[in-house]
């Protein structure tokens, strides 16, 4: 399989706020914002991948600002690591103020998608083309993200309280 | 302000997964989830706070198992821990098999709410009543996962690559 | 068939009341109530039944309150009696004041579920357990209802004017 | 006020039902049906009253037969009779099957709409014309249903069980 | 095949305008007429031919005043003419003010239908009964406008420039 | 004002085709298509003016091929000219496929979009920067759709049947 490059997955989505998307005050919701960047990182994971895939988790969710009514919310998703039969897709969101064109980083995370089992084994994916220091670096990055998440996931099953 | 229980705050949530809420392989959207995640975390929030909150993080999500077209997705959710103005909520969910009655857990995560500024100020929160080792455990690592998540937000602002 | 106590189909749903639920006047659509109280009633009726069934009537629907935009709608339904291949649930309807907590009822109704033929014949359901005075007379008024309705069905296929 | 015929307040609906209607067996949700009927019902109230109304209650809802995806449903309203503040709608719903044009009735009920208080007061509503000996039988069998629909909401508040 | 009147065709539609159809001004969004008038064009094209049909195009669509929240959107369609395997629908939309019933053209627009190909070839539709000279100016103004769009398709597949 | 070239206004929007965007057969709904057509090509306009507007008519909207429930769905838009107070925007929609990535173009519109009334005018909009040979067929092509669009809005009001 031939490795490809984060660009190959880049993807990027732009949606107007309605008012069926926000709570009484007019601010979208939490919920609607992790619904978008859930369709987001799902169109980038399979751009790289070309098979079908889940959402496996969902790492470090940030909401830094709230985005009114009538404003633009846009979505930016790339690839950032792939584990034989899963990757990671990183998710910045922005906010973009329809009368001014101001633009602010309001969400930021990182999602982990997984191929299905098909006659009993998950289809492995393409490598991700890793070539400058940055690139390593940021692979380092999510492979440390993936080790605290495998770790996590032992834990809830066996402590969780609800 | 007087301590209020964890119980204050539990929230149950059912709902049939409808074909709308699913991909075309006949599983829930990740993203429909996140967002019932979201709105049972907010209800818990509000129920101890009483006040407007915004939904500020999402910790540690995770996928276990897909849930299916025509089963129940079932969410339950209550306060793990208070911080002056924000505080934690967990989050589980779980599939109850229609035809069968069998649940299984699904997903996991905890979400972080703040309250709104008024007037240039945030309203606090009352307390969490902590009375047994269990509930000190608990809280023990609600500020561990604090800790770390606003040591991420510094680094997410400035690290960005999309 | 092994009969089942109230208590196996006893459901309970929670919803925030959003803008896209309400008429332009701030409160839920009466439309929307009627669409949850039916899915709430559909999943006590599962939970009984163990089969697919489909709606068949519902009776005494009534609106007592309003709810706005911003409060919680809680749904209680359980199974009130069984009738070979149809059961019958009631369900409740609540506001919860999100800033108060304060609770009221709104809505009450009794609703007909009916199991779906395979191969010529409709599957039988499993009886309701009646064991106390209360539990009989809460069996009699349903069969009550249940001639009213089967009456009433005779005389609107026959008498429509639209 | 002047008198009002009950073709003031004829109403038709259709729509397409379409896959986000439905259950996973393909036929309409009754929860779906019975949202149209309030948008037909309410149509045709505020045709009679032109007042702001809202749904007070439902009788008598019956589903005699399935509609499936693909299908049309169609929806007839108009108002019955008057009641200085309220009044009743009877709605009638239809399946039109897409590829022969074949048409069942499918579902039939009455709703009662009331007007909203101003000031402290609740407008009143202009009289139906009432003027053949069908309008007459049509008026006194409104009358019972509203009686014995008061006679219920004192009992439903008293008696609840959930 | 017989030819079909104009009137087998004739669709009404009715929808209260939701706040969840408005932009943030309460106007309905144009976006959401589109959609209105496509499901009422399909459904007056089904009726005429009874075979599964797809959207072919839409001319001269226009909006010619807004619809606020809380009025009526009325829409109503007929075919204006056949052409062997596809044939053209005219949609007309009014406001109907909720508290007076005041009616306004609003918009306007021709689409076109077309069978879908079983088997390697479109099912043919019944013919339009054209019989005054009224009928007959209308089926030319149809072919007029087949003709544009016949050569505009060739130009936009060519000359696009995004 | 100063002009602004056709590039500060280029939207790009990416969506999957979930199945309660589709019909019975799988295909995405025309109206879905005319939807998101409307919101890309509100975006462009926005970004053009940064002033509130709402759509004023779409021309030659064709639909060359259908999409499948899981293929991406990607709308490109710009504005083409401006007259005024108000602008033309040309649409283009490509169909991806999630497993292979083959793009195709499935349709193309273009829109009108005004600016709305502010104490009884109208806000003008900056112009459309032209500069080479290719804008300038590009505007004029705009201005004879312009001129074709308000003729025939003349004749519509006229002559309409429905």
């Amino acid at each position: 399989m031939t490795a490809k490059p984060s660009s190959a997955s880049y993807t990027e989505m732009v949606q107007v706020v309605l008012p069926n998307d926000a709570n009484p005050l007019g601010y979208i919701l939490g919920g609607t914002v992790m619904h978008l960047i859930d369709i987001a990182g799902a169109i980038a994971a399979h751009r790289h991948a070309r098979e079908q895939m889940v959402t496996a988790a969902v790492d470090g969710l940030q909401f830094l600002h709230p985005i009114k009514v009538g404003d633009l919310i846009v979505l930016r998703a790339a690839v950032t690591a792939t584990f034989t039969t899963s990757l990671e897709v990183e998710v910045r969101v922005y906010s973009e103020e329809m009368t001014t064109g101001v633009r602010r980083l309001t969400s930021h995370a990182y999602l982990t998608f997984a191929t299905l089992a098909h006659d009993g084994r998950r289809p492995t994916i393409p490598p991700l083309a890793v070539e400058t220091d940055e690139d390593r670096l940021r692979v380092a990055a999510a492979e440390q993200r993936r080790a605290e998440r495998l770790a996590r996931r032992q834990e809830q099953v066996v402590g969780g309280t609800l």
